[in-house]
């Protein structure tokens, strides 16, 4: 059974034959999930233990364009996805997919953007189980949009919020800040670098059980996607009622997103990212915490930039290179639509 | 803090106070979810039952109007999504949802939309407790699209599945057949009829329940959606290598629906539900079933439509009101864009 068109129409959304070629041609057929329900049913040994907890996330991705350095919109859906779960301390488990489709999609990209989505997910341990499929026509959505929801269980006594943060805790990221804004930006032609800058996009589920492996007084910690690593900052020392101080000359960049920012006028500390978190440990565990992140592949980078320190709570500041402080607050307005 | 503004702007997906706003505003106010991280964390003692499975499933919704005659795509978003649960025989627990907006939506529909889901979530006995809001330009995205995707516990022992279904079940509906299909045809003006049909649109998790409670023998269920009750009888027979036959006279229509499919040329097993189910039980569970469906407010019109025959394995037919037989294969083609 092969599909005729080289395009999706209308018919692949319409419930009847065309539909089910689709979904069995170009979904199941790669993600392969259990049975034919339209339901997904699971056991987990980890979903019995007493005190376990289950976590649940959604994240819907619209970026423009579909492909770029690093990834595409599969990679995204995953990563984004799999790393809210991992943020939280859960072990993500399964992954549910919606595809949005504009009538007269490519099936050549839309197999490309599927065989990320596999890839991606087998990298981080996680089965993309249940799915939908609708079609809207020309005009009506912007090629391909894709929502994912992630399970993941967080074992007992593990409680990673935002609120336990204390004074005197470091922030940590895993590595160099704004690939993915910056990444996104050239993709789109908005600018004329030499350089091609890639996406920062991977799970960050086997950086975080190696953290927490050697420093279990996390805190917490959140991965710092649209707004950036303000924003970020900016929601935790809110929740935790704290102020938050980080060192400029500490922050990792790569010259080319330097660059970038200067010819822009952009500040990389609110450049998205997709696969770079910020996590607070207490200072007896920095060291242990940034030799694991290290030792993962998406930790190689790793590097404190900052700590609480004693101020109004909710507010974050940044020491110069030159000593002067000024706050960083989260972003107002906009900066880059459609960024994941 | 209130919303400067009665549409929705580029800067509410940016990541920023815009967005921090509208979630607070729009969204979670309404919702009310536990905690300020980006997961929902979650524990039900049937998790932990031995033998407990989880049902996880996913269904974007992009119909054409969002408001319509008997609901609007917030209630479709939650009905759809909790239906695919029940019909698997979960209890529906937790629900997600994701949102795409086109900039320039208006604030209140959106709200109204907000509303009718967390109406819908509270007769279901479901809590939506994650979420995430997307904006795109204009003209990149219809209006609103919503992705939801659910979480329930199927209880140790239950096994609904349709390779259950076995020679001599009999097939049951539970009320008139393609209210939701003629009701998005009348709602987009493209036919003119007096009569205002309303969609079927309503939670069929209570009626699953009650049924399970007196016919335990009952093998499968499923919601006909996108193409109809032909689509799911099609599928199930295909699942359980089975013939169904189905008797016209049997098939409970709305006048008006009848009507309607007469002067379009459209026939009513194609016509999409969006609360209506099949269901097969054993001959003997027959009475009980129905009379148990009857007593739940979604469940008033339930009748036996059919049941198993032998012949051919995956075969559909109907036997007319004058004694002939004819197949009821699954639609070909599109019968009608954006249904839900």
């Amino acid at each position: 059974m092969a599909l005729k068109d080289e395009k999706v129409t209308l018919a692949h959304g319409g419930g009847g034959k065309a539909m089910r070629d689709l979904i069995e041609e170009v979904f199941t057929s790669v993600f392969r999930p259990d049975g034919m329900e339209d339901q997904a049913r699971l056991q987990a040994a980890a979903l019995a233990d007493p005190g376990a907890r289950l976590a649940f996330t959604t994240d819907g991705f619209v970026v423009d364009p579909l492909e770029f350095p690093g990834g595409d919109i599969g990679t995204l859906a995953v990563c984004g996805t799999v790393n809210d779960l991992a943020v939280g301390g859960a072990r993500p488990l399964w992954l549910s997919a919606g595809f949005i489709i504009e009538e007269g999609l490519d099936l050549a990209l839309l197999r490309r953007v599927v065989a990320s989505m596999a890839a991606e997910a087998e990298k981080a341990g996680v089965r993309i189980v249940t799915g939908d499929t609708k079609v809207v026509g020309r005009g009506m959505a912007d090629k391909l949009f894709i929502t994912t929801s992630g399970i993941g269980v967080i074992p007992p006594g593990r409680d990673l919020q935002a609120a336990n943060i204390r004074p005197g805790d470091v922030a940590i990221v895993n590595g160099v800040l704004g690939d993915h804004g910056a990444a996104i930006m050239a993709a789109r032609g908005e600018m004329a670098l030499s350089a091609e800058i890639a996406s920062d996009c991977q799970g960050l589920g086997h950086l975080m059980e190696a953290v927490l492996a050697v420093a279990p007084g996390l805190r917490a910690a959140r991965d710092a996607t649209r707004g950036g690593v303000a924003a970020v900052l900016n929601e935790m020392a809110a929740a935790a009622g704290v102020a938050i101080e980080i060192d400029e000359a500490a922050l990792p960049l790569r010259a080319e997103v330097r660059g970038l920012c200067e010819i822009l006028g952009l500040d990389p500390l609110y450049l998205a990212n997709e696969g770079t978190l910020v996590l607070f440990v207490p200072e007896h565990e920095v060291a242990a915490a940034l030799a694991a992140m290290r030792a993962t592949e998406a930790g190689q980078g790793a590097v404190a930039i900052g700590r609480v320190v004693p101020g109004e709570a909710g507010r974050v500041s940044m020491r110069s290179a030159f000593g002067g402080l000024r706050i960083v607050d989260m972003l107002v307005g906009e900066q880059l639509p459609r960024i994941c």
